[in-house]
């Protein structure tokens, strides 16, 4: 089994917060992602933290765990904070595969993105 | 003409502002992107500003004026400033025609672009 994880920054406004879990909500009723399931975590300000997401994902029997940073810019947060965050479960998981992808602001999709939206 | 301005946020660390330059870099190299120009802006911490930019395109004779926030969510920067912003250089042009778009977060694109990222 596959999961994606998609991390998002979190906000002490809940509705921002919201925004993210609709959206992932959406992620998950794609046709085709790839994964067996989607799933969210936030790095501060709102819940599950990354590490209990993750754990998440592992207790339920995915082998293997694609973390998705959903941040814009390579800021701490992405070259730091989460691959701690990430990196203190993959200790205690050996055996699973945990991978981060490059974060959502370096996807090579998104010029495209952008273009097409005017 | 048609522009398409797109805001980033801004970053005191430049290495951030330089990786959305170099984004706006890539829209503006998509093959059809609807638009005769990409222009950039920031809301702060970096240059252009929203006015200059904005004033830029209308300068070099834009007709319209399409505005992306580069935002995930709908905080106080894409609900008032960025309006804020772009409404003082349309008062000053009211034949233009100046519309914001939605912040990319809310795109209709964006649950594809995340479920094909694994």
């Amino acid at each position: 089994m596959k999961e994606l994880l998609i991390i998002a920054h979190g906000s002490r406004r809940a509705s921002s917060n919201e925004e993210v879990v609709q959206l992932v909500s959406k992620v998950a009723q794609e046709e085709n992602p790839g994964v067996d399931n989607v799933a969210l975590a936030f790095l501060e300000f709102a819940e599950p933290t990354i590490e209990t997401a993750l754990e998440g994902c592992l207790q339920r029997g995915a082998e293997e765990v694609v973390v998705l940073p959903y941040f814009l810019s390579a800021g701490n947060h992405v070259v730091k904070d989460i691959p701690h965050e990430v990196s203190k479960v993959q200790d205690k998981w050996p055996d699973k595969t945990i991978t981060i992808l490059p974060h959502l602001g370096a996807s090579g999709a998104m010029p495209a993105l952008l273009a097409q939206s005017s």
